[in-house]
């Protein structure tokens, strides 16, 4: 193993052995401390920013005129189900060439594939680039004040450039990279009829919350999956010639995803552009669960008192995760459902898209493709979300996502691990892109 | 306390003793052996017929040229949660005025009452009226095997008139007697979309599951209750005026009933002789349970990939338990759901409703009214179900229920029980009915 590997080794180490698991509250404080630990032995000024949620790890240094601005985060999902683990969650271990842990891909071996690249630039250029670091505590929890972060931030944080949080190769190991992430905003929908649960033979005169929320559910969207709220999409900003020329570049896995999915079909049966755009250009509705009454072995003649569905909206540019949730009211209200009430779960995030035609889009491309020898996918925006929204609109600067991971991961899910050599070439791209952006082709 | 209330006291607390719970297959053959003997102490000749599940306890005996057959059943049903009882559900317990234990009112209580009323009729007559007892070991699970046994011994059970299991008093302290039950059949409604769960990101391009299945539900019925299945009113028999007549003299509790329920209408705003209508006479679609997805607090960007629901259907004459889930099929089928699964759970109970212009039913009243010194109400049939059907199908005789229970005995829950008053008065009306059938007026 050559000797960034092993320095990067060690480093993964250090941060998979504190368990900052958000969710939980846990060794968060800790693991700020020793992210601002790394990042001033790399030669940064770091320092934990409060008021915030758990300490903001802030650092910057280097020279140069640009600044390119890494966005990460140390906080990590809980480790549950423990029983699914082959090796302790919260301490490295090295197996069949990959590195397992909580945390390994989603972000701390980002973060440390970060670190290395930087330290490599340094060692063969005889100079540190400038570069600013924001490492947040809870994105693992929706990010809930980092748009405030950002937005008191924005002088401090100014940046020409942002690389996003994560990347790496697709299923079929080609690199790829992304400019943008999808906004969402998470709801819930309940009904309650009754002020109690009744013998179900009174269903012959008393209304059955489940089928007003069905009908209320079944009210969002038409079979092909488009949206039925009016205004819902007004804001949609159409897609650009370039955008439609990158996303018929996405290779089309509606094939392979159907037999790995096991669905009989798309929706509306989308496949190649059509495909590509419904997940990654196009907002939808989400349902995440639906529970009321009896769900036990046989039958039970109950007829529930209150029922409740969870959904959530994925967004894309520009629409406004605080206005769905009027529009769904206004909705239900319009179509007669005075009685679902909709509480809106989490404050949500902003969907954001960088402009496809800047230069640095242009640079992370040319970086992976150098680093792999193939050619890189380009997404305009990953059909997830995230916390990407405040820096793109705070600081006028474009964001893309490239890192060290694969979609084996399995990020949020025991046995979280990257393979080494997907990190090997993940760091090589990102020293690449340093040299690209910072010394000029 | 008389004679007859210290007999019956000793009677019910032998019975409570044993916990015949038939969902758990409980001491079963005990009690039906305890029910036998009791049978014979009367003088009548009583043997555990096998074969129909747990034994069913048949006996007869006594002089005249009518016979009068008693529906009862020895099994209860579990008493959890055990915690919330305030004496121990299997010894029976005396306080203000009433008794507690499970199955003092469903149906040990009644079968007591029978018991009594029997001796007493000797006692005061000198002579056992011609009777037959069939009391079952499973009717709290649906009754599998009682209309095999029914169908297979109908010329062993001939009677020309049959007491059905229990009654009591409604909510205003007025006696009521019934003359029918309805039908049931329950199922499960199953969706499966992908072959495991995915991340919600992908519900921009793959079916959800709560969606389908919310579709499917909601083409059950209209707002107003109205089941939309083409056929399923199909086999409803018209009502006669006589039973117009009977509902239309049923007292309206559709306000006392809204204001207990917390409901803030009924379905269709039906009230008076609509609101009996519905309740008593027509057949309707119940949901007992939704199923899909996450259920815990917040938020969870899951896109499920299954759903259930359970539902039952209430039958009226001449509706058939094994026709619906065809007619059922069938319409999911012509409304393009071809991927909702629709599983049986239960066999199904036919409806039953006895001719109310028998003048068994006649007699019955009378003896309510005279016993209580009040009106009695007539139901055509109750709102709930029961194994009727085959006692009036292979008997052709009429079926009524009358009893000595009320509205707050908590059946099928913690700190079931009866009040001694009803009891002693539900025990009298059972005597007057004895002498009414079997001396004549």
């Amino acid at each position: 193993m050559s000797a960034f590997l092993q320095e990067a080794r060690a480093l993964l180490a250090e941060l998979v052995a504190i368990p900052t698991v958000s969710a939980e509250g846990r060794a968060l404080r800790e693991g700020a401390e020793r992210v601002a630990g790394l990042l001033e032995a790399l030669g940064l000024r770091a320092e934990l920013q409060e008021g915030y949620g758990p300490p903001v790890v802030y650092a910057e240094g280097g020279e140069g005129e640009k600044t390119l601005l890494f966005y990460n985060h140390y906080d990590v999902q809980p480790p549950d189900p423990l029983e699914l683990w082959e090796s302790d969650p919260f301490a490295l271990a090295e197996r069949e060439g990959a590195w397992y842990g909580r945390g390994t891909h989603d972000d701390k071996g980002e973060l440390v594939a970060r670190l290395v690249a930087l330290r490599l630039f340094r060692e063969k250029h005889g100079f540190l680039p400038r570069v600013k670091f924001v490492v947040e505590g809870e994105e693992e929890v929706g990010s809930p004040h980092l748009a405030d972060y950002v937005r008191d931030h924005r002088d401090l944080l100014r940046a020409e450039a942002i690389l996003w949080e994560a990347g790496g190769v697709d299923a079929q190991g080609r690199p790829y990279l992304y400019a943008g992430l999808k906004g969402i905003v998470a709801l819930e929908l309940r009904v309650r009829t009754a002020a109690f649960d009744l013998h179900s033979s009174y269903g012959a005169v008393v209304e059955n919350p489940i089928y007003r929320l069905a009908r209320a559910v079944a009210s969002l969207r038409d079979e092909e999956g488009r949206v039925l709220i009016p205004g819902f999409y007004e804001r949609v900003r159409p897609l650009t010639p370039k955008e439609v020329e990158v996303l018929s570049e996405i290779p089309d896995e509606s094939e392979s995803l159907k037999s790995l999915f096991g669905v009989r079909d798309f929706l509306g049966g989308a496949r190649n552009l059509e495909f590509n755009q419904r997940l990654y250009a196009e907002p939808c509705v989400n349902l995440n669960g639906f529970h009321a009454g009896y769900g036990g072995p046989g039958s039970k003649t109950v007829l529930p008192a209150e029922a409740f569905a969870k959904l959530d909206f994925r967004l894309v540019p520009d629409q406004d995760p605080e206005e769905v949730p009027e529009l769904l009211r206004r909705h239900l209200e319009a179509q007669g459902f005075h009685d679902v009430e909709v509480v809106v779960l989490e404050k949500g995030e902003h969907p954001a898209r960088s402009d496809l035609a800047h230069p640095f889009v242009g640079l992370a491309r040319r970086a992976l493709e150098e680093a792999f020898g193939a050619r890189a996918v380009l997404y305009p925006n990953m059909a997830g979300s995230g916390p990407m929204y405040p820096f793109l609109h705070h600081l006028k600067a474009p964001a893309v996502g490239l890192g060290v991971g694969y979609p084996g991961s399995r990020v949020h899910s025991p046995n979280e691990h990257i393979r080494i050599a997907d990190f090997e070439r993940g760091t090589r791209a990102l020293l690449r892109l340093l040299e690209l952006y910072f010394l000029g082709g």
